[in-house]
């Protein structure tokens, strides 16, 4: 069997476009741009990076002045957060945000609280979804930023963006959000949704690993987190990664005029596949929101009486690669946060499997997905001290 | 006239050797490392992450469990010093450089000396070194780091850091040089330089941009910079940039094989380029180390009576690449910190060319350099209202 990726979530492959238009700038265009000025080769570089800068901006509605590049993610938050925070402190010490957020945002605020900052948990819902309400009774004269995330990397769960922001909108409070699993996968306007920070991570949509971007809204008071050489208008310092920028740029480009193509056949493939899960596995339960406000390439299912690890493994032994949660946290030996926190039970907690559908996923792979996982479900059941056929 | 490139301090062109080695992590093997325990893509990808980590601890002599991947240098300025600084701030508050540093140590050094630790700057002398009498006159009780470059970017000097770090080697002073210019250029061996702390960036020895890594001695007290999902043993987060960790292991694998004979080659057509230079263009003097106690690519020279951009405007019309000076401050207009602290006097400021060779330089180019460059030299200077011959 060809093997059938189901990480997505995790990360994508790299879409051939982008790699072409990335192959240039090793070799031939290697030039660092910071050297326009003075060199042509550098300004030639600069200019697909200026282009690349556009391609970000216009697949989320901002201005190319309000994009930087980061490495990806992760370093998207950590910008945010404490760039915000370390800059603003002289108006308040108190930040809001979820419990389900990704590690990237939590472990920053969790530095920020030894630092002397109140962080201020908002719970959600059995969906994971954040209500406005929670929200607005935990805003206080102190707090400066609200960081939630857009789409959770875990169960899917997509938060109301817009009504959450709408509550900052006439204030001097800063609203944050993680995109990177929403970011070239549902449209995004920054202005429309008054999102004052977004961060984005070109591996999430078929771009490479290692690059990222940060959009910050004009005007916004931020200390810059990576310092140096003052690149990026001084918020974000070190040579340009210019391979990693035009390849962001190109799946920017592409994802702009293919999302809602790729999404439909992706959401698609993913409703066929839980429908038939669903009739042919007893007992599995969708962790998150309903289908139409989550992620559409995002399933996240309990199967009772089975461990995810051995299932897993299981899958993969046949050429089939889900996840068990995020994949950043795949190392921990820890339950989910996100489960844990839309109230799954203590006995369920590893009982959870994450398929993530991509854009090169196929309706065929459907069958061998459901007949492997029916197979190998009951072998673990029967195998499971904790299992009863229709207990 | 081929395009002559003569600035391989602000970037280098990529070998094609790691290009290839790269190429199939885009596609093929795209996954990400960290769902190595259930996904055999995962696990392929992580072995050859792992590879990389020898390759590039090889290279400095280090153990692999000391090697951490970050973005590029000055993510590992940041990672050292303010790692290091908010890790042991209950034993002191004292933090010793340099004034020649770049400035991905130096601003980083200006928020921690904001956030309430002191900084203490040795001066250097008119070569650039730093003299370890100095040093050890400004370590007191509250001294937790000592942070010298290892070469320097823009005037070449290769400071003496096995003697300077000697200093602390029984203390728990930790030391950390930023050793982006020498890394894969001159033989580096951690455990003989007493060194705790040094900064990599691939991009500086034919590598791509984009990728870095921080070496950290075992039982280093530091806290991470980058947070988030943990990679990387904690010490710093975010997916593994695998494309980049790949090409930077090999470019440190080819760089430990030949970078002596690079060198060689290197170290003579700047040699003789210099020799040339002096002969046939009057009032041009060197600025920095003598040429065996700098990097041997380096070269760098005041030319009496002229400013550095337009003649590096000129040089480029015909094909010619050089630098004025750092490529991360080539858009600020302020001059050099550099050539101020080796006593460079503020009319010559500015009438300073950086060139510097890479493995790719010919001997060939040498003669077309140097005509080009005493022609424009002369115009330049028959319009400059400063400039008497033999004056």
């Amino acid at each position: 069997m060809d093997l059938i990726y189901l990480d997505n979530a995790a990360t994508t492959q790299v879409d051939e476009r982008v790699l072409n238009k990335m192959l240039p700038f090793f070799i031939e265009k290697f030039a660092n741009p910071a050297t326009k000025w003075t060199s042509s080769l550098s300004k030639e570089v600069d200019t697909y990076v200026e282009q690349a800068r556009i391609e970000v901006a216009n697949l989320i509605g901002a201005g190319p002045d309000e994009i930087f590049f980061t490495s990806g993610g992760t370093e998207s938050d950590n910008t945010a957060l404490k760039g915000i925070a370390f800059a603003n402190h002289d108006r308040g010490n108190e930040i809001i945000s979820t419990s389900i957020e990704h590690e990237a945002v939590l472990k920053p605020l969790e530095t920020l609280a030894k630092m002397g900052f109140t962080i201020k948990f908002i719970k959600v819902d059995k969906y994971g979804f954040v209500d406005s309400n929670e929200v607005e009774k935990l805003i206080s004269k102190k707090t400066i930023l609200i960081s939630i995330m857009h789409g959770n990397n875990e169960i899917g769960t997509i938060e109301p963006i817009k009504e959450l922001s709408k509550i900052v909108k006439e204030s001097k409070i800063y609203f944050h959000t993680d995109a990177v699993q929403t970011v070239g996968h549902i449209p995004i306007n920054v202005k429309e949704m008054n999102i004052d920070l977004l961060s984005i991570s070109a591996h999430k949509f078929y771009g490479p690993k290692g690059i990222g971007a940060i959009y910050i809204k004009k005007g916004t008071k931020i200390n810059p987190f990576m310092e140096g050489g003052e690149q990026e208008s001084g918020i974000r310092s070190g040579t340009l990664n210019t391979t990693g920028i035009i390849g962001l740029g190109e799946a920017a480009k592409l994802a702009k005029k293919e999302m809602h193509l790729d999404n439909a056949k992706i959401k698609n493939i993913r409703d066929i596949l839980w429908q038939k899960i669903q009739k042919q596995i007893p007992e599995v339960f969708l962790n998150g929101a309903p289908m139409d406000k989550r992620l559409s390439g995002n399933l996240n299912f309990l199967i009772k009486g089975i461990r995810n690890e051995p299932l897993l493994v299981a899958l993969n032994e046949i050429g089939i690669i889900a996840g068990g949660g995020s994949a950043c946290s795949a190392e921990s030996k820890e339950p989910s946060h996100v489960l844990k926190n839309i109230g799954v039970k203590q006995e369920d907690l590893f009982s959870a499997i994450r398929i993530t559908i991509g854009k090169f996923n196929s309706e065929k792979e459907i069958d061998p997905i459901v007949e492997n996982l029916k197979n190998i479900v009951k072998k673990l059941r029967n195998l499971s001290p904790f299992w009863t056929e229709g207990k």
